[in-house]
């Protein structure tokens, strides 16, 4: 599995920190605006960047790990909520008209995969769910290959055009794999990196951490091996969301992570190839445990904590509204010469 | 001087509450998302508002205070940051193309007030600026009436179809009375409340607290009468901002403060009636010192901080975007029920 990923442009940098250094404001006084919009110049090659053509990637995928009693919600809530995405009604659709994102909303292993008359949604099924981790390994070698092969796609075929790329994800049980990704890649201890999902008791929370533990022992992955990690411990959506990473920085194409199931599938991805680590930008903090710990990871500094734990992209799709933002100063304002002010 | 600002209406308030619980997601999953969706719609009373036409003014003015060097940019400059405003080129032009908010461009009192060919700056200068408040009060008691007047006429002429306002500033010097108005209101030590500025030195630094520190020995306002504040130690600009945030809420338009001047300007409002502030809402936190002492007063919580210290409503209008995802998640998401999912 080989992705070409070409270094951040310095050029393009170089001559976006000179252009922000000459526009009518004081040097810096737009702070992470600024440094952001350079990394996205040397991410796109575009010294003046501009995010007029974003899209959202809602990856879903159903997990066996269900059967342990590790979700409040049951798993046919997956394919309902992949049907409620298509028909636009859900959050992240919601929130993408800000940054006027077009969102993407993909299978690739829903359990209950049949979607009649909503046409739009992208399936890509690796299988029908994952099977239980508590059990053994999530997926095949060749399952693994699959998922990262069907984001790859999901660019190619949908998102050759689009200027940044949002992560997304929908899964009921997602952060139990997500956790223990987490913890096989930073090798953070389970404990720290579980959270108690949505709504889920203290017993179903001990449940799993033991399940996440178990995993990792019986399984033991490669922390160095994304492709390996996924195989062991992952999800589809997860896979997927990798290769939409890894086939967007390939493409200079900026990926925006969102909450803890896109982390742990950017962190697949950097372990897969870990020059996709220059084209991820942070959104949102969430509130998820483990969140911190996988940006820390990435090296990547979180742009707001609002609260939410929601995943779909809602936090990615706030993120680039910002980002939009950053760009928007970098290329479109006045020089002071323009402008003829004073410097 | 009469405001009639309506109390938040607690039957949106409680519908929206409702309607929060019965959308397509875990309950709280959109953190604070969901309860300041709730307080806009006890603001507008519509109980699944939207803001889809923000208004941002940008607000000028000078200040004879600048005679004292606390200012690393010549007072010429404001006059030219007006221009180019009216021109589209400054950082506040290109933030609120993704909010997709009209600017408002208004002179309260520039030295240099005119703009040949750009007839789109609102013109309702109170005077030439601000007198030095190190040798004496900034303006006399009707110059302080009348720049609240000219506020509030800014919103009666042109403002009154807006679904929210964002307050931003332009005006060389004006981190100075600011910075004595935040003192004067929550009796902060003039030094935790006077910043750096944009690049002036230590020693320039020291003048500009000892400027305030006598300034507010000298003239003594009254800490709870904002008029008296403003009249001392203010701006033209900062009483037409607080104009504007008064009566903005008299017509239940939800006001975003920007940065350290707009939440100068807040201040005042909210010591001229005590009701705005049930309709001010935070955006970021400015790296300027003393905005956090605003934002205590205020009893705001910033949405984020990305290390920005500009002004203009930069952050104002980054916040509007994020309190449009607000209100759109609120009013456009599906139920449970409409959407078949099980809850």
């Amino acid at each position: 599995m080989e992705f070409d990923i070409p270094p951040r442009s310095e050029t393009a940098m170089a001559a976006a920190r000179d252009r922000q250094e000459s526009l009518t404001k004081p040097p810096g006084s737009l702070g992470r605006l600024e440094t952001l919009s350079v990394e996205i110049a040397g991410m796109t090659g575009d010294p003046t960047p501009s995010l007029e053509s974003p899209v959202i990637t809602t990856v879903a995928g159903d997990h066996g790990v269900v059967a342990e009693g590790v979700s409040a919600f049951p798993q046919e809530v997956t394919a309902q909520m992949v049907a409620n995405l298509a028909n636009d009604g859900a959050a992240v659709n919601a929130l993408s008209g800000v940054p006027n994102a077009k969102n993407l909303i993909v299978d690739l292993g829903v359990a209950q995969s049949e979607y009649p008359g909503r046409e739009d949604v992208i399936v890509k099924s690796v299988g029908s769910g994952t099977a239980n981790i508590a059990e053994g390994a999530a997926m095949s070698e060749q399952q693994a290959r699959r998922a990262i092969e069907a984001g790859r796609e999901v660019v190619q075929e949908h998102a050759v055009d689009a200027d940044v790329i949002g992560l997304g994800d929908m899964g009921i049980g997602n952060t139990t794999p997500s956790a223990a990704i987490t913890a096989a890649i930073t090798g953070a201890d389970p404990k720290t990196v579980t959270d108690h999902g949505t709504g889920i008791d203290d017993e179903a929370f001990e449940r799993k951490v033991a399940v996440v533990e178990q995993a990792l022992e019986a399984e033991s992955p490669d922390p160095t091996d994304g492709l390996d990690v996924l195989r062991s411990v992952g999800g589809f959506e997860i896979g997927g969301l990798a290769g939409i990473a890894l086939e967007a920085a390939s493409r200079r194409i900026p990926v925006v992570v969102d909450g803890f199931i896109t982390g742990a599938g950017a962190l697949v991805a950097s372990r897969i190839d870990e020059r996709v680590t220059e084209y991820l930008l942070p959104s949102h903090s969430s509130v998820v445990s483990g969140h911190a710990v996988q940006y820390e990871a990435l090296d990547l500094e979180p742009l707001f904590d609002l609260e939410m734990r929601l995943g779909e992209g809602t936090g990615a799709a706030l993120g680039i509204a910002i980002y939009q933002g950053a760009c928007d100063t970098l290329s479109k304002m006045a020089t002071f010469e323009e402008a003829g002010v004073s410097n």
